[in-house]
């Protein structure tokens, strides 16, 4: 199985710390197997049937239900949770991978099940008195984790949330408001779910004002605490993770850290979310490349020039497109599994490189997944090849987490703006594809990247050239991760043609984002109404 | 309301041959009105509820076939049909604008409708003596028109169609044979429908044993023709356009035009029907641009520099994807209305260009459409907002009519190697351009483009460059048809900032179009299995 070996690869390039690479395979060989038998064949049914909203609960499809009872009962939950939470203590890098598995398979399951890690580490660093009490849950499944953060009027924007706490006189809290936009925030495959909540503590303005909390759906006597799903969304795709909207009507909950700190201790979770969403969009672009591979090798059509009957694969233009989404797939996994190391090692890089590897990522997801429509041809189109889903399940990856414009104006502001911290990514980079066929390319292409981001950073219209600048710097990660995977597995045959594809191509699209990026400088975009 | 607007000022920039400027407004206002008031409230309940099929028969949501009760009281249907077809007789450019404003309003009707005026010009081109007895059942709106060319492997490569017509003794034909993806091969909103159907007469292998016939739905004496719709497909988008597939058991048809030229024939209805996509791909983007930009008006979000309440235009990244949707949006009508003009002025270059103009706008439409669900962040993956419905149902546009890549392989093949028609091309562009602001940007790309299609005329790795060189000759033909709208209207506000935009980003998109063309020539793709 492709995806499987790609993963091992991978991993195999980016060795991280403390983890031997047998381990890799002892686990995720199995996994894999898991995902391929139990959770795959429920993508289809749970795209169809989707979640449902009625008598005031959210109903998943059966399949889901069960697919869950199983991985819970085989233990894969815990692959997610570190020792310190009672769990498997991988490191990030491989629960990534995990990730990208699961994604590939049934992106509603995933969405479901994906926020435990972080939620578990919230908990670990923030409320170590509550870990006791709430972690168990965690590791026996019994529990999944929403995070509740976006408000009618408060999305990008936190800091016009208004949904508040009143602290009682127990030291418990009482939350009231309304939260939009809540995957799984109801659900009936899990006994109970963890809530963690972002709500107005102080009259403070901004997100100065705002805590986290912990809001159990259940109170620990089995009561079902003061909070209510009052409708789900009809969406687009992720049709079996219910989006809901919540009304928290004085639910009890546990502040999670410092009162007025509850931006920081929501980045504990949310930097695990982006770099899960970043594996969401590696997911679309593997599982749209391996079923249009699979579709063009067996699709015949016309005849070779020698008179042979022809597939799909003998047409240049669909091999230009294969080996474009392929690249996407390898490069982009390259990149999120080189970003986890770093959690540990140069934190301070995974947070520069965090928001390029989410933008990133999921915008080619979605690219690679519209080329595997294309590659489909009419059959694209239709339900039944369910390559549509994949394209329709991962277009909200650049919506959530951070939209991508968003994410982009923030890494202007707060990363470009800050030059060791570029002067750190030029190293890494150029680190990475030392030795390669990629190093020349990569080279100029930093050089370039350099004198763009300097100019940029003092420049007035900087927010113009976000998207071109994240694209840009997505760009030369993405090579050299690549590049990096392709140097360390020299005899290996499954990486040479995608990697020599993506090489030939740097250069054009290197000068591409370069220019973009100065054109957006050179006059105000004008104001529309 | 926009889409009228530009609409108007489209056609007024590409004056047509005997039909004045005001005869435009009057028909297309009133036409207009009508399609914003019956046919766009039903699109979002014809995507809900969708075709069905049941007991061998399709039927379309009630409020589709209501409004088609309208279209045809109203008189509108006769907007598409020539004088010589019973008709109203509006140019090519003028029906292919109101086609534009029906699929931007509710895409499934269009597809339904959209195939009387090529039908009812291959019945007058081909078939004159039965004219008399089926036009009037186009003019009075009680027969629409299929094409059922595709069978199960013969989508692309018509040669491999087996489905077969035999000559019966008093000069009809009889029909047997499988048809899929024929675009409303059965519905209930008109009495009969009039199928054009490829079908074998010869043993000649390939294409040119093929025939054109007419395959009426129900026989002149009422009964029904021996043909079945057996099964409809589950598609992404177009929900209440059935896309089927249908058993031919024998049934009566006529021959259109010479037995053995089926594809000549075949072609009379398609270059229509390729025009016509376009549009679609037009009205994707169009319809985009007016919801993201009603949307990002109206949504408040943090503050401008000065503290007063910002909406979402006051983010430049936001009027970066806007002013893309438009200029796009501007420019594609530009070019459809300017080769629709060519029909009869300059045919050859017309046949040169519906390739490149389908394949451009259709792109251009699903890009615009995506950029529409960015711009409305979270909300634009909700059915409720209605943007996602735009990209699921323009999606198809890249696939049928000629996948995209086809076309742009058929391109290089048939136009591109034909040195007198490049040279038409370079002077139509460039006339186009002169005396507007784009003209030397686009004299340094038309020269760019010269010695790029003349290297890749003669190239044996031209196949791989395909999409490439039709995406750089829709650039060059999108940019100078802009230029030439906007230089028109000199002084109207609508037109100057997106076509300013367009222009600045000429020059990049143009040398990376030209860039990403030359590698594809340097070495052969490698081969995958």
């Amino acid at each position: 199985m492709t995806q499987l070996e790609d993963v091992l690869l991978t991993l195999a390039a980016f060795p991280q710390p403390g983890w031997e690479e047998s381990e890799t395979a002892q686990v995720l060989e199995p996994f894999s197997q898991f995902v391929s038998e139990v959770i795959a064949p429920a993508a289809g049914e749970c795209d169809r049937e989707g979640a449902r909203f009625t008598d005031g609960r959210v109903h998943l499809p059966s399949s889901m239900v069960a697919a869950y009872r199983s991985y819970v009962d085989l233990g894969w939950n815990q692959l997610h949770l570190s020792q310190a939470a009672g769990g498997f203590g991988a490191p990030d890098a491989v629960s990534l991978m995990a990730t990208q598995l699961l994604a590939a398979a049934n992106a509603s399951f995933q969405m479901l099940t994906g926020l435990v890690r972080g939620g578990a580490d919230a908990l670990v660093h923030l409320a170590p008195e509550l870990a006791p009490r709430y972690l168990p849950l965690l590791t026996d499944g019994s529990a999944l984790v929403t995070m509740a953060l976006t408000e009618p009027g408060a999305g990008t924007d936190l800091g016009a949330i208004r949904t508040r706490a009143e602290k009682q006189p127990d030291g418990t809290w009482r939350i009231s408001g309304e939260k939009i936009f809540i995957s799984g925030g109801d659900q009936d495959m899990s006994e109970t779910i963890l809530h963690f909540v972002l709500a107005r503590t102080h009259d403070t303005p901004g997100t100065r004002g705002l805590s986290l909390f912990l809001c159990p759906a259940r109170r620990d006597d089995g009561t079902a605490n003061a909070l209510a799903v009052t409708r789900i969304e009809e969406k687009m795709g992720l049709h079996a993770s219910p989006t809901c909207q919540m009304r928290f009507d004085g639910a009890e909950a546990y502040l999670l850290g410092e009162a007025g700190k509850g931006l920081a201790g929501m980045f504990i979770m949310m930097n695990h979310a982006r770099l899960d969403v970043a594996a969401q969009g590696v997911a679309a672009a593997s599982a749209a490349h391996e079923k249009a591979l699979a579709y063009a090798r067996t699709r015949m059509q016309g005849r070779t020039a020698s008179g042979a009957p022809a597939s799909l694969l003998d047409l240049p233009d669909i091999r230009r497109m294969l080996l474009t989404m392929d690249s996407l797939a390898l490069g982009g996994r390259a990149m999120v599994a080189h970003t986890a190391g770093l959690l540990t090692s140069n934190p301070r890089l995974a947070t520069f490189l965090t928001p390029i590897v989410k933008t990133f990522c999921t915008d080619m997801g979605s690219r690679a997944a519209d080329l595997g429509i294309q590659v489909l041809g009419g059959y694209g189109y239709l339900a039944e090849y369910d390559i549509e889903r994949i394209w329709r399940d991962s277009r909200v990856a650049r919506l959530y987490e951070g939209a991508n414009g968003a994410l982009a104006a923030a890494f202007v502001k707060r990363e470009l703006a800050d030059p060791p911290a570029r002067a750190a990514f030029v190293d890494a980079i150029a680190t990475l594809a030392r030795e390669t066929p990629f190093e020349a390319g990569i080279g100029t292409g930093l050089a370039q990247w350099a004198d763009c981001a300097q100019a940029l950073a003092a420049h007035p219209r900087a927010p113009q050239a976000a998207e071109p600048v994240a694209h840009f710097t997505g760009l030369l990660h993405h090579a050299a991760a690549l590049a990096h995977l392709a140097a360390r597995h020299p005899d290996h045959p499954r990486l040479a043609a995608p990697a020599r594809f993506a090489l030939r191509s740097l250069s054009a699209e290197i000068d591409h984002a370069a220019a973009r990026l100065r054109q957006m400088l050179e006059e105000d975009l004008p104001a529309l109404s």
